[in-house]
């Protein structure tokens, strides 16, 4: 590699290529960015809808608006996908909308509500069980074909597909990637231009110390120019503390599933003094039960939403009708940039200027107190083939000790899905804050749960399911 | 000292010497052991309790069936009582049955159940903070009148009074000591002549690796000669988990508070796969309130008792009587071995043989996992004015985040009740496994208890008590 | 603070404000910076000498060419400089060049030789000695006076300067700041354009992960673009190793006390495989006396010169002409780029943009395997109000064990310095890999030196000088 | 297993079955063991030597003296050693006399001494590197065949070949067994006997805390009964400290090899606090070359002696001619106890009480400030099928600076070894404190030395060796 061909000529696997939002997604960014060109080998066990995005791709390539020019490969296996890549995006969905159905619902009729169930809780533990052996498959395959390319997850449980890249494959250049620290600095830019009067505040000049996991990050120093954020958040939490804060997000959160008020970050920020840093309807799921998500009347209290599984399924089908529409050229692929990092990290990885942003990442250091390997989220500084994180320091104590608990809690979900050991998995279960039932109901509840699940726990001893309903 | 003199003219202090059962185990024990001599010095809040127990103490003196020759001496300062200590043993009710009585039965009104209430949970909280300013006085003056001197502590709770005073003079010679081990001991060795058809197994000789903190504690190698008795337990849990084992213990569960019948040891161990090893009414309380106890019938369930302080009140006033009668010598001082150590690690401490046994100890490595610092309960040897502690190893990772999770909320403890901090305190008792109510519940609540505490939490900001039925 | 007034309006408080090359540089990079304005309180031990930097500071406000408006005010106290100081500067000469002259001269009648004498070696520990008092008081100084402000220190012995501020006041902010490292990048740049053919290399474009202690600090990844730099400073050593490479450096290494041919730090690569990222004549001190400074001759060979004291005295008398002539206005003040981040740190940490560079701090998990709390170099990330440390990773195990020496050892000479104890002075002293004279001697060698710099060893039990010569 | 039959049947593997010294030693100390019986299997790449081993053992059998009834087995294979084996010994000779040699005396020619050669030092180095294949021979072969054994290794490099078997399966039960600590003990015995005027102390009553590696093991603790031994090691040490002290040792140090006058322990005392608890042979050659190593001469004014090769060949010649005579029982075998505690330890693991003593055990935490899994030396205590190490705090800061610089160069010798890396070798070569040679003479001291081990170096890139003498 030389200066004059930086960026040029990239090869970028997409593992999980015939997604549609993701995909699209990526598309977008890559057609904006003048700077870099090359292949997309797209990858999908859904081979024909790798093929549409080909296609999809492919439209782009030509368009007088479209700076960065790529060209998109469907492909049919991992390997052809993966040889000479550069870089490797993983964005799965983990089993089918059948298997979330369970994960979200299921529960629900023991008393256990989930806003989103893909992370943690009932929905989030079972995910990972299945998820975590398409991971190792997946780690193994690089470690074969790109042991020495770069590789960005996408897919959730975030820090168990993270993990057990490490773990599968430990000298992997591996990054989990995800969105919802954005989310917090642009509620804190809003913040900004309402209680200082400023006008177009951007979220990247929002700088926060990030630390955590995966959709329960914290923020304990915030600052906007030389500006510390903390005063006037407390001001901004006690002002809208019991109302919640609409502010200018696009949904609403009685119409969109993924929209909130906030009253769950504000609700934190009261009794932990930190900022969290992700959506609410992810933070609730860290939390006791008893706290935000007890009932579905409480939840509307907390004015945010139960993403409804139907909800997803009607929106797929949707997305697969714009495909279609997309691929023929019936419809007009409309550019826009998506705020997510990826092109961003990628430029930077290449010497194409330096970055410093949130990323999961297994703990080396970079947050004392927690334990060394967990996979955890701080900013990182990416800089030419390199990146490091940035010593974060370490949690208050009461913070620690929950964000500890999950980390334990998913290191022996890890080990439960390596070992196939479902006593292993109880052990998780069970001590996951959102499952306050007893031992006994816990227990037919996740034997209910890994029934509905079994097509993807080959290996296991899954107890023969005679009650469902 | 030298070998001629070793163990005698020795000099005891003993903190809370007004005490009447544990004072009086003392002089028992030390009246049967006759390598040592010297004089206790027994200082109270009380002085008149102290003054007694001199009077009851000195009546053993020329006794003929006392070997151990010890005189007893009422102090009205703790500085008497430390100058020129060899030892010093604390065992102090930290406040009265009064605070007692809200510590255990208050959170009943919010239906969380406990039955001890002196550990953890709402009133183990509530306990250690106003346990902990008493324990700092007591480092200080330790610090200031007996640097040298080796420290037994027996109150509770345990891990808290033995932090505490770690963190208040470090280079205290200072361990907290328990005999719940003894009692998993005593099950095994009442098990191995069952289910071996051995006779007279002795506890001492159940070897056991112990590791965990004060009161949920774990075995994971025990044996008896060269017999693994992992294999053995679980056939004997097997046979018991349904019915409980009443073995050959004094008590009943129905009518004696102390008593069980096993069943929540047994069900952990089937649920987690060691041997925990506590007395089932401490080891109830670490889990999730809707493990053991969800509500007093639950507990009739799992055969062990809620301790009423009620029963504790009775008792004292019966002990009461008994004191006044020992002192005037109406009735006879009659000896017997309590089965505690601390005479044995005297005379280990002093040269007279060395000892292994379990004990509590800041975390200097000998559990690995767990935080450096914590005060955490494995075995140790005891030779010649040393205390090393034993490496244990590394608890399963499930147990790991229950023991973690409690070792954290004791540390946001102790930083409460040293910066009397409501809102720390908060933090730790919202985390409490046994608080599965909401959070606006648990303020409520826990503002009651501080305020049913408030003689023993000067400088706290404490909310005026109105609603007190 | 807000965001109109950032950067004015400063105080900066300058210990050792009568310096006169680290003053003069300071008052040349404030002067060029047009962000940033205020007050510099100069306090020194040598008030004159503050007095007359006051005046030629003050004699630039009025010039045109000056964009940065600063006043200078000599002060009688530390307190006084440090009231209100938003950041500190400590650039202290601990002594006078006659313990110089002994610490760098004394060590050569017994065969050891050094280049520089400020950092280890005998001459760095016995300056050591000396300064950590010093640093104890300023540590305590700004405990009262200036909790808050940011401190950054030049002195030398760098890591033992940081280490005594934290070691006195933990909460302390403050760094230690040093140019080494950018001359090894400045080196990397001149490679990059000789072998590439590139033309004007800044060397703020060598992104260097850097890990190691003060004066022994090591690159592990170097880059330029996307260009990896280690095959191409390969073959640079190969072609140079003998040769030595002169380069554009200003001065040249048989005339210049702080030039070198770099050919230390060649035969470092070759024979560790890392780049050693500091000037030949500190990396020369770290290593056994056998390998670059047996002797004086062998010095030559190395291509490197040993700095004598004389050449110091000799050029403070040159400054001090100087500086009377600038105070008076007979000599114009030329102003000039220093190459010193004092100034880019300090907007950086007022919020004027990040900045990333290298840093001395205690280790808080920025380089695995050496001991916390240790002060070590890495890159860190200067944003508004915060410095966080990058994780730099681990050394390899043979230059870690190289580092860690060091380290301990002068962990031990804290130690000693705090204690006023001779004994563990000795035991560092004979582990330095420059002493490998027999104990007797290094006994008697340190006796003297000790004895030579007693002025600044108040309390110590320092052996009389009977036979110095 | 049961109680009844505890101790009988067992089976011994022994690597290393043709020994005279060690082999002849564990049949005395079996045969004067009335509790233990069974098979020992020996294995040697020497069968011939094994096959008369097989002899002389069988000939106790039938003795009426011998107690501990044994059959000796020589085997051709280590695989029929190991199967079934409850206990494996390790006891080789790496390599033959020829590379011992070359360990000890070529590293003379550049004015380096070396004590006894097999442990660190030049010669301890370049042994290493032909045992750890061997040692990863016999782990991968133990976790074939014999995975639940007990390894009990007597060989030197003794923390390398322990290091390297957990390296090499992490699994296995393995300890380094070592007498040089009771040497010390045993000199602390005599010395309460001379300066109280006690008669008959034995060494075992001597307790002492045990830190640090093998052969470099410090005692921080040591008592009899209720006394502090540290005082009276003072004035015990003054008292010596220039003459020496012979005591009632077997040998001298004039006249035996492995005998000394403890004056090295005494400097070592006066230099550092602590007791340094080896033979001064090994200590010697932990320290830099201008201690104590500096010269024959100097060796003797420190009344050790330097083992020479050639004592050991002729040794070996006579105990050829020794075991022929055994073996055709023409010389009477003669019982007596090692003082080895191989059988102790044996016995304590199967049951037949407690032991505590010092062992070597990779560390995990058992002494505070050293790497993880580095091999220390503790005491630990050993229970039925169990041995726990027993936390032994944290060395001083002068102390750990010295044994940590060994460990960290035995790490990296392993790295050699396991790579096949010569450049790594060298980085280990030159920071061993004896090597105070130039980097070039060092390098062509290494290259001989590994040209006169080359059989053992199998794919190694050894220098041809041109210039030897």
């Amino acid at each position: 590699m030389n200066t004059l061909t930086l960026g040029k000529n990239l090869n970028i696997a997409y593992i999980g290529g015939g997604s549609r939002g993701w995909a699209w997604g990526l598309m977008s960014d890559l057609a904006l960015e003048k700077n870099l060109s090359g292949t997309v080998k797209l990858y999908d066990l859904n081979y024909d809808a790798a093929r549409q995005n080909e296609m999809i791709g492919n439209r782009l390539y030509d368009r007088e608006d479209v700076v960065g020019k790529w060209k998109y490969q469907a492909v049919k296996t991992m390997e052809e996908a993966l040889v000479d890549a550069d870089f490797v995006i993983i964005s799965i969905l983990p089993g089918t909308f059948s298997e979330m159905l369970s994960d979200v619902h299921e529960p629900e009729k023991y008393g256990i509500y989930q806003s989103v169930g893909d992370t943690i809780g009932p929905g989030g533990l079972v995910r990972a069980l299945r998820t975590i052996p398409i991971f190792v498959e997946i780690a193994n395959q690089i470690k074969e074909f790109a042991p020495n390319a770069w590789v960005i997850n996408y897919t959730n449980p975030m820090s168990l597909c993270v993990r057990t890249l490490y773990e599968t494959f430990p000298e992997i250049k591996a990054i989990g990637c995800c969105h919802e620290v954005f989310g917090t600095q642009k509620l804190l830019a809003t913040m900004v231009e309402e209680m200082l009067d400023i006008k177009n505040v951007s979220y990247k000049d929002i700088k926060v110390n990030v630390l955590g996991i995966n959709h329960f990050t914290w923020i304990d120093v915030a600052s906007y120019l030389g500006i510390d954020l903390f005063p006037l958040y407390k001001q901004f939490v006690d002002k809208y503390h019991e109302t919640g804060f609409e502010g200018n997000e696009k949904g609403h959160w009685m119409n969109d599933h993924f929209s909130s008020a906030q009253r769950v970050k504000f609700d934190l920020f009261k009794k932990f003094g930190l900022i969290a840093a992700a959506g609410d309807r992810h933070l609730a799921e860290f939390m006791p039960a008893s706290w935000y998500l007890q009932s579905p009347e409480k939840v509307k209290e907390w004015k945010f939403g139960l993403t409804k599984v139907q909800w997803r399924i009607d929106n797929k089908q949707e997305l697969l009708e714009k495909g279609r529409r997309l691929a023929e050229g019936k419809e007009e692929f409309i550019l826009h940039e998506t705020g997510e990092e990826g092109i961003e990290m990628i430029k930077a990885l290449l010497g194409l200027g330096d970055l410093v942003t949130n990323v999961n990442l297994p703990n080396r250091g970079q947050i004392e107190g927690l334990p060394f390997d967990a996979v955890v989220e701080t900013n990182a500084i990416f800089r030419n083939n390199s990146i490091k994180p940035i010593c974060a320091g370490k949690l208050p104590t009461p913070i620690e000790n929950m964000v500890s608990l999950h980390i334990r809690n998913q290191e022996t979900t890890l080990q439960a899905a390596l070992s196939k050991d479902k006593s292993l998995a109880f052990q998780a279960f069970v001590q996951d804050p959102l499952v306050q039932i007893s031992p006994d109901d816990a227990k037919e509840l996740l034997d209910k749960m890994l029934y509905q699940t079994k097509d993807y726990l080959q290996g296991w001893n899954i107890k023969e399911e005679i009650t469902v309903e």
